[in-house]
Protein backbone atom coordinates (compact mmCIF):
# COMPACT_ATOMS: atom_id res chain seq x y z
CA UNK A 1 0.00 0.00 0.00
CA UNK A 2 1.74 3.13 -0.71
CA UNK A 3 0.90 6.24 1.15
CA UNK A 4 0.78 9.80 -0.15
CA UNK A 5 1.06 12.80 2.14
CA UNK A 6 -2.22 14.22 1.52
CA UNK A 7 -3.75 10.76 2.43
CA UNK A 8 -1.98 11.08 5.80
CA UNK A 9 -2.92 13.98 6.81
CA UNK A 10 -6.37 13.34 6.04
CA UNK A 11 -6.21 9.87 8.09
CA UNK A 12 -4.93 11.95 10.73
CA UNK A 13 -7.44 14.16 11.16
CA UNK A 14 -9.37 11.55 11.39
CA UNK A 15 -7.98 8.87 13.42
CA UNK A 16 -4.84 10.39 15.19
CA UNK A 17 -4.32 11.54 18.41
CA UNK A 18 -0.83 13.56 19.54
CA UNK A 19 -1.35 13.06 23.60
CA UNK A 20 1.36 14.37 26.18
CA UNK A 21 1.37 11.46 29.17
CA UNK A 22 1.84 12.41 32.58
CA UNK A 23 2.31 10.47 35.44
CA UNK A 24 3.57 10.20 38.67
CA UNK A 25 6.56 8.21 39.02
CA UNK A 26 7.90 9.16 42.97
CA UNK A 27 11.38 6.83 42.29
CA UNK A 28 12.02 9.60 39.85
CA UNK A 29 14.72 12.51 40.58
CA UNK A 30 11.90 14.92 39.47
CA UNK A 31 8.63 12.67 40.40
CA UNK A 32 7.04 12.99 37.33
CA UNK A 33 7.45 11.24 33.49
CA UNK A 34 6.29 13.25 30.81
CA UNK A 35 5.67 10.83 28.11
CA UNK A 36 4.59 12.24 24.27
CA UNK A 37 3.13 9.84 22.24
CA UNK A 38 1.91 10.09 18.23
CA UNK A 39 -0.62 7.18 17.61
CA UNK A 40 -3.09 6.04 15.56
CA UNK A 41 -5.44 2.82 16.13
CA UNK A 42 -7.50 0.44 13.74
CA UNK A 43 -9.54 -2.22 14.14
CA UNK A 44 -7.25 -5.46 13.64
CA UNK A 45 -8.87 -5.70 10.16
CA UNK A 46 -6.83 -2.58 8.87
CA UNK A 47 -3.50 -3.66 10.26
CA UNK A 48 -2.22 -3.09 7.07
CA UNK A 49 -3.00 0.63 7.15
CA UNK A 50 -0.81 1.10 10.23
CA UNK A 51 2.15 -1.13 8.47
CA UNK A 52 1.77 1.38 5.58
CA UNK A 53 2.03 4.48 7.95
CA UNK A 54 4.95 2.73 10.07
CA UNK A 55 6.92 1.74 6.29
CA UNK A 56 6.14 5.61 5.22
CA UNK A 57 8.16 7.38 8.12
CA UNK A 58 10.10 4.33 8.95
CA UNK A 59 9.61 4.61 12.80
CA UNK A 60 7.13 3.46 15.74
CA UNK A 61 5.59 0.41 16.54
CA UNK A 62 2.31 -1.59 15.61
CA UNK A 63 0.69 -3.54 18.94
CA UNK A 64 -2.53 -4.77 20.24
CA UNK A 65 -4.02 -1.60 21.85
CA UNK A 66 -7.14 -2.95 23.51
CA UNK A 67 -9.66 -6.05 22.21
CA UNK A 68 -9.49 -6.39 18.22
CA UNK A 69 -7.40 -3.11 17.74
CA UNK A 70 -4.43 -1.88 17.07
CA UNK A 71 -1.69 1.16 17.22
CA UNK A 72 0.74 2.12 15.59
CA UNK A 73 3.05 4.20 17.98
CA UNK A 74 5.70 6.57 17.87
CA UNK A 75 7.14 7.42 21.34
CA UNK A 76 11.14 8.40 20.38
CA UNK A 77 12.01 11.66 20.80
CA UNK A 78 14.32 11.14 17.87
CA UNK A 79 11.31 10.15 16.04
CA UNK A 80 8.81 12.37 17.18
CA UNK A 81 11.47 15.38 16.71
CA UNK A 82 13.12 14.31 13.35
CA UNK A 83 10.19 12.69 11.49
CA UNK A 84 6.96 13.21 12.78
CA UNK A 85 6.82 17.10 13.63
CA UNK A 86 8.86 18.09 10.71
CA UNK A 87 6.03 16.20 8.60
CA UNK A 88 3.00 17.60 9.49
CA UNK A 89 5.09 21.43 9.67
CA UNK A 90 4.98 20.85 6.14
CA UNK A 91 1.98 19.57 5.63
CA UNK A 92 -0.38 20.95 7.89
CA UNK A 93 -3.85 19.56 9.45
CA UNK A 94 -6.97 21.08 8.49
CA UNK A 95 -9.41 19.92 11.56
CA UNK A 96 -8.76 21.66 15.13
CA UNK A 97 -6.57 18.56 15.51
CA UNK A 98 -3.90 20.84 14.26
CA UNK A 99 -4.02 22.63 17.69
CA UNK A 100 -3.22 19.22 19.56
CA UNK A 101 -0.18 18.89 17.17
CA UNK A 102 1.27 22.76 17.88
CA UNK A 103 1.07 21.83 21.67
CA UNK A 104 2.46 18.70 21.24
CA UNK A 105 5.05 19.91 18.99
CA UNK A 106 6.02 22.61 21.89
CA UNK A 107 6.06 19.61 24.63
CA UNK A 108 8.80 18.13 22.44
CA UNK A 109 10.54 21.27 21.73
CA UNK A 110 10.47 21.77 25.43
CA UNK A 111 11.63 18.57 26.48
CA UNK A 112 14.48 18.64 23.77
CA UNK A 113 16.18 21.40 25.00
CA UNK A 114 15.57 19.52 28.86
CA UNK A 115 14.05 22.58 29.84
CA UNK A 116 11.24 20.30 31.52
CA UNK A 117 13.69 18.60 33.84
CA UNK A 118 13.01 22.93 35.46
CA UNK A 119 10.02 23.09 38.06
CA UNK A 120 9.18 26.15 35.59
CA UNK A 121 9.64 24.00 32.41
CA UNK A 122 7.96 20.83 34.17
CA UNK A 123 4.74 23.72 35.09
CA UNK A 124 4.78 24.80 31.53
CA UNK A 125 4.54 21.07 30.01
CA UNK A 126 1.82 20.22 32.40
CA UNK A 127 -0.05 23.46 31.37
CA UNK A 128 0.40 22.95 27.66
CA UNK A 129 -0.98 19.26 28.24
CA UNK A 130 -3.75 19.68 29.89
CA UNK A 131 -5.16 22.07 27.20
CA UNK A 132 -4.78 18.61 24.39
CA UNK A 133 -7.21 16.46 23.07
CA UNK A 134 -10.58 16.47 25.30
CA UNK A 135 -9.62 19.55 27.75
CA UNK A 136 -9.31 22.23 24.47
CA UNK A 137 -13.14 21.37 24.59
CA UNK A 138 -13.69 22.42 28.28
CA UNK B 1 -10.80 25.49 3.85
CA UNK B 2 -8.93 24.39 0.26
CA UNK B 3 -9.41 20.39 0.53
CA UNK B 4 -7.41 17.86 -1.95
CA UNK B 5 -8.94 14.32 -2.98
CA UNK B 6 -6.57 12.76 -1.70
CA UNK B 7 -6.64 14.46 2.01
CA UNK B 8 -10.83 13.81 1.31
CA UNK B 9 -9.90 9.81 1.05
CA UNK B 10 -7.53 9.74 3.71
CA UNK B 11 -10.37 11.32 5.90
CA UNK B 12 -12.97 9.25 4.76
CA UNK B 13 -11.12 6.06 5.49
CA UNK B 14 -10.85 7.33 9.03
CA UNK B 15 -14.27 8.82 9.40
CA UNK B 16 -17.03 8.29 7.00
CA UNK B 17 -19.44 6.08 6.52
CA UNK B 18 -21.88 4.40 3.69
CA UNK B 19 -24.67 2.68 5.15
CA UNK B 20 -28.10 1.21 3.55
CA UNK B 21 -30.48 1.46 6.18
CA UNK B 22 -33.69 -0.87 5.67
CA UNK B 23 -36.82 0.02 7.78
CA UNK B 24 -40.39 -1.71 7.66
CA UNK B 25 -43.34 0.54 6.06
CA UNK B 26 -46.25 -0.85 6.45
CA UNK B 27 -47.95 2.02 4.58
CA UNK B 28 -45.78 1.23 1.69
CA UNK B 29 -46.44 -0.91 -1.56
CA UNK B 30 -43.04 -3.45 -0.78
CA UNK B 31 -43.71 -2.53 2.83
CA UNK B 32 -39.65 -1.81 3.05
CA UNK B 33 -37.36 1.42 2.58
CA UNK B 34 -34.34 1.13 1.57
CA UNK B 35 -32.15 4.43 2.55
CA UNK B 36 -28.65 4.23 1.32
CA UNK B 37 -26.71 7.49 3.04
CA UNK B 38 -22.90 8.58 2.94
CA UNK B 39 -22.13 10.73 6.11
CA UNK B 40 -19.31 11.91 7.99
CA UNK B 41 -19.79 12.42 11.49
CA UNK B 42 -17.97 15.46 13.57
CA UNK B 43 -17.37 16.95 16.99
CA UNK B 44 -19.04 20.85 16.50
CA UNK B 45 -15.64 22.13 16.84
CA UNK B 46 -14.87 20.84 13.54
CA UNK B 47 -18.04 22.16 11.43
CA UNK B 48 -15.55 23.70 9.39
CA UNK B 49 -14.38 20.66 7.83
CA UNK B 50 -18.19 19.25 6.95
CA UNK B 51 -18.73 22.59 5.14
CA UNK B 52 -15.53 22.07 3.47
CA UNK B 53 -16.93 18.29 2.27
CA UNK B 54 -20.49 19.56 1.76
CA UNK B 55 -18.52 22.34 -0.65
CA UNK B 56 -16.27 20.45 -2.57
CA UNK B 57 -18.97 17.93 -3.48
CA UNK B 58 -21.70 20.55 -3.77
CA UNK B 59 -23.89 18.26 -2.35
CA UNK B 60 -25.29 16.78 0.86
CA UNK B 61 -26.52 18.98 4.25
CA UNK B 62 -24.54 19.34 7.45
CA UNK B 63 -26.54 19.00 10.92
CA UNK B 64 -26.70 18.16 14.41
CA UNK B 65 -26.05 14.40 14.62
CA UNK B 66 -25.91 13.89 18.56
CA UNK B 67 -25.49 16.05 21.11
CA UNK B 68 -22.15 17.86 20.29
CA UNK B 69 -21.38 15.99 17.15
CA UNK B 70 -22.94 17.46 13.57
CA UNK B 71 -23.07 15.29 10.06
CA UNK B 72 -22.63 15.73 6.73
CA UNK B 73 -24.83 13.57 4.86
CA UNK B 74 -25.54 12.93 1.48
CA UNK B 75 -28.61 11.00 0.39
CA UNK B 76 -30.19 11.70 -2.63
CA UNK B 77 -29.70 8.99 -5.16
CA UNK B 78 -28.72 11.14 -8.25
CA UNK B 79 -26.09 12.86 -5.58
CA UNK B 80 -24.95 9.48 -4.32
CA UNK B 81 -24.87 8.30 -7.62
CA UNK B 82 -23.19 10.99 -9.78
CA UNK B 83 -21.05 12.79 -7.29
CA UNK B 84 -20.24 10.66 -4.24
CA UNK B 85 -19.78 7.56 -6.41
CA UNK B 86 -17.70 8.20 -9.18
CA UNK B 87 -15.08 10.55 -6.71
CA UNK B 88 -14.36 7.08 -5.05
CA UNK B 89 -14.26 4.77 -8.21
CA UNK B 90 -11.63 7.50 -9.12
CA UNK B 91 -9.72 7.68 -5.86
CA UNK B 92 -9.86 4.76 -4.49
CA UNK B 93 -10.16 4.10 -0.72
CA UNK B 94 -6.99 2.61 1.09
CA UNK B 95 -8.56 0.90 4.51
CA UNK B 96 -11.37 -1.97 4.33
CA UNK B 97 -13.92 0.60 3.77
CA UNK B 98 -13.74 0.12 0.65
CA UNK B 99 -15.04 -3.03 0.76
CA UNK B 100 -18.45 -1.08 2.41
CA UNK B 101 -18.12 1.43 -0.42
CA UNK B 102 -18.50 -1.26 -3.32
CA UNK B 103 -21.48 -3.09 -1.33
CA UNK B 104 -22.66 0.89 -1.04
CA UNK B 105 -22.07 1.42 -4.62
CA UNK B 106 -23.76 -1.50 -5.68
CA UNK B 107 -26.91 -0.73 -3.47
CA UNK B 108 -27.29 2.16 -5.24
CA UNK B 109 -26.64 0.86 -8.57
CA UNK B 110 -29.74 -1.58 -8.17
CA UNK B 111 -31.55 1.01 -6.60
CA UNK B 112 -31.07 2.99 -9.99
CA UNK B 113 -31.96 0.23 -11.88
CA UNK B 114 -35.15 -0.10 -9.91
CA UNK B 115 -34.58 -3.80 -9.99
CA UNK B 116 -35.43 -3.67 -5.86
CA UNK B 117 -38.64 -3.35 -6.90
CA UNK B 118 -38.70 -6.58 -7.52
CA UNK B 119 -38.62 -9.63 -4.44
CA UNK B 120 -35.41 -10.83 -6.02
CA UNK B 121 -33.69 -7.37 -6.02
CA UNK B 122 -35.20 -6.31 -2.66
CA UNK B 123 -33.53 -9.78 -0.83
CA UNK B 124 -30.00 -8.93 -2.85
CA UNK B 125 -29.63 -5.73 -1.46
CA UNK B 126 -31.12 -6.60 2.33
CA UNK B 127 -28.14 -9.49 1.87
CA UNK B 128 -25.70 -6.90 0.61
CA UNK B 129 -26.32 -4.16 3.67
CA UNK B 130 -25.71 -6.94 6.15
CA UNK B 131 -22.23 -7.48 4.79
CA UNK B 132 -21.43 -4.29 5.15
CA UNK B 133 -19.93 -2.25 8.27
CA UNK B 134 -19.84 -3.87 11.70
CA UNK B 135 -21.81 -7.22 9.56
CA UNK B 136 -18.42 -7.80 7.43
CA UNK B 137 -16.52 -8.51 10.34
CA UNK B 138 -18.62 -10.95 11.57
Amino acid sequence: MNLEAQWIVGFVDGEGCFHVGISSHLEMTRKVQILPEFTVVQHKDDVQVLNALKKYFGCGVVRVNHGDRLSWRVRKMEHLSEVIIPFFEKHKLKSRKRQDFEKFRDVVRIMKDKVHLTDEGEKRVKRIASMMNRGRRR
